[in-house]
């Protein structure tokens, strides 16, 4: 698959066949994000992989939960954007996917959002490059139950940076409106 | 070029032939930059380009400067480590590229960062698969110079999240060490 390819194939996919992702194929994809370019080369991320419809549920249910109690100590969140489909018991925020894969670390690293951000770039891509479809779920990751943390095996002081949901893809949804490049300037 | 040849090819480049870069390229690589998911697809990135060696030695000058500033500041600053290097005047932090592109926008957009440098690695592939080679330069941005951001045509809030370097190669870089995966837990 050349470049035009991948950047045509990648697209937030919510709609996943039935057939799991091989332990082998994720582990693949978080070596190819490793290859991430990362400020002064600390390449800070971590990766948590979940997988399991049930598990997902369960994590999208308490990270829902959260973030409507964050909206009510913060009722001017831009959460309120999200309250109608936070409320809804039925929407799952990982779309039933087969997989989750948190990518985050220390926030004793001051690169750390930008850095897990290009590692979430490649992760992307290196997904579509092996026909599988990845969707980067903001609202997935506000995890504060003891027992689901002690589940994910992370640090104490672990920021998520991006939960990116990963299956085969249904359907490939086509692009969504794009504004023009906004160039402010050209200085020749 | 497929993906295992972008991953191979998508180096930390800083030794760049003369030749100049296409302005018509330079747009090619930007819409594709924008090609990058977004939170709530705000696309939210805005960019300045700026061509001449002389141009980028003055930005690279204005920047190590105010670096500096900062760092009499706050000197437990992780800038201390940059310090010889910035107090060198003959180190140019865009080692004499022939050009660099600014990616940034308004801090009003919670996330910026993030998004910006899904842009940013866009904009690192879409370079190598038309044979360039890019560097972020995190040094690259402190720029406070009225004439120089008036030269930029940069609006007053907008923030720099990724100065790329953009030129063609001398030569590629061999891949420096890259630590094993760090997977905290896989859980099937």
């Amino acid at each position: 698959m050349n470049f035009s390819e991948l950047l045509r194939m990648r697209r937030a996919v919510r709609d996943f066949l039935d057939d799991d992702v091989p332990i082998s194929v994720i582990r693949e994809i978080i070596k190819d994000s490793c290859l991430a370019p990362s400020a002064a080369n600390m390449q800070p991320w971590q990766f948590v992989v979940v997988t399991g419809r049930d598990r997902l549920k369960r994590l999208s249910d308490e990270s829902k939960a959260n973030l409507l109690e964050d909206l009510e100590k913060n009722p001017n969140s831009l959460l309120r954007n999200y309250e109608a489909i936070l409320r809804n018991p039925s929407y799952n925020v990982f779309y039933n996917a087969p997989c989750l894969v948190y990518i985050g670390g220390s926030p004793m690293v001051r690169s750390l959002n930008l850095d897990c951000a290009l590692a979430a770039c490649y992760f992307m891509f290196s997904a579509v490059a092996r026909g599988l479809g990845t969707c980067w779920v903001a609202l997935g990751s506000k995890i504060r139950n003891p027992g689901l943390l002690k589940m994910l095996k992370i640090p104490d002081d672990y920021q998520f940076v991006a939960p990116i949901i990963l299956g085969y893809p249904r359907v490939i949804p086509p692009v969504p409106d794009r504004a023009g490049p906004r160039i402010l300037s050209i200085i020749e």
